[in-house]
């Protein structure tokens, strides 16, 4: 068993046909076997969903000329349910998602869907990583970025990852100066709503934001990106918070 | 200040019209004043995904002849966004969500908009519940839930929450023996998928599913519900590991 090829699954929530997953790709290829299943358009910002109302389609591709995929009309957390399900011939050693466009530090990590396509992994028992970029730009310098996938991709295959956590990576453009542990931050997009009227009179709403940074962030995995480090975060899909419920648990509802 | 009626923001993920809002709704209004913002149509499964690629649309409605409200044309998230940002005249002292027809409890809490829209209003800084019946019948005897996010509801307005945490309450239909603090459990519905084929001959899936039940999920909420009681779970979206970072923080990558 130990002297087959490991088989890694990528995925990502940008879509199969962009920069970032045939980068990921391409570094996934540097360990093993790798097998495509993403969304076949963009699916930012989707969070966790999944798709219960509609048939999913999964559409076999070829990306970039060499690595065997399928396109699937759904979100990222389907691409790995359905992969899981049906379309891989053999269990993934690994999964991996992104590289996304943009980064998946702090708070918005709740609306990624390329994280949740790595959580999906960890809940279906596979180890799994996210890889973000900070830098929305698609033509982004992805050399640091690849780098650091490089070795938390060779970490995790030596070591293992411990049942029930994923591993969220980010990396900002360009060169890095390595890689660093870092709790998840509290900064996040603040949303701000900008209001317009269309031709036909009625009101409607476009939602913009800026990114607010707290100043208690020091050691998180934003404050890491601000100094030209990747992050790299364990991340859990148990949500109890323990320290309220061990406090509540003696107060009477 | 402590002079004013509370205002209670109402929102759910089956869409405004659904039968479980309009109870929730009649359990904030023993509180104070009601406002709900809530999906236009059905979005169940949607997690925290929220809407950056088109514009959103808020309709004045007035749900069941009694409760001023907003249709959205989004998500859960959206809506709590939306109307703290754009639609309410003055802030919420309580975010509600819910009842949702079918159980936000163990895994299932990941893909739960209902859930998401509670915690949205978590991170905007309001004290945030989510309220959901464990029975996916819309017509279902929601007495016992009613009855649970009613005392939850008053213990929230009395002893307020902490920052950071929102509370997940899951109900069996019918009349309860209580409620009961829960963590999250690790069932979860595991999908399947049914292959068909359409009239054009290509393939389609439909995700199915089936409910799983650890044996270790002893003391959980999905434990509290089977023996008849309302669970009340503190989650938090601050996702990190912490146990797992304070031991990997010492290997290097």
């Amino acid at each position: 068993m130990s002297q087959h090829r490991p088989l890694i699954l990528v995925s990502n929530d940008d879509g199969i046909f962009s920069n970032g997953i045939r980068a990921l790709a391409e570094v996934a290829a540097t360990f093993g076997d790798v097998e495509i299943v993403a969304p076949d358009r963009q699916q930012s910002a989707v969070g966790h969903a999944i798709t219960v109302s509609t048939p999913l389609r999964a559409q076999k591709t070829m990306v970039a000329g060499k690595f065997p995929g399928h396109a699937v009309n759904g979100t990222p957390a389907d691409c790995i349910k359905l992969a899981h399900n049906q379309l891989l011939d053999r269990k993934p050693d690994l999964i991996v998602s992104g590289i996304n466009h943009g980064s998946n530090a702090g708070i918005n990590i709740l609306y990624s869907g390329t994280v949740s396509a790595a959580t999906e992994g960890t809940i279906l028992g596979y180890p799994s990583l996210a890889v973000s970029c900070t830098d929305f730009n698609e033509e982004a310098d992805l050399s640091g970025c690849r780098d650091a996938a490089q070795k938390v991709i060779a970490y995790i295959l030596e070591h293992g990852l411990e049942r029930g956590v994923t591993l969220n990576l980010n990396a900002p453009a360009g060169p890095l100066k390595g890689v660093r542990w870092a709790r998840q931050g509290e900064s996040r997009y603040v949303e701000e709503f900008e209001g317009r009227v269309d031709p036909y009179n009625r009101d409607y709403y476009w939602m913009t934001g800026k990114f607010e940074m707290l100043e208690n962030d020091g050691g998180s995995d934003i404050d890491m990106i601000e100094k030209g480090y990747a992050s790299l975060t364990p991340i859990q899909y148990d949500l109890t918070s323990y320290k309220l419920l061990d406090k509540l648990s003696k107060s009477e509802i």
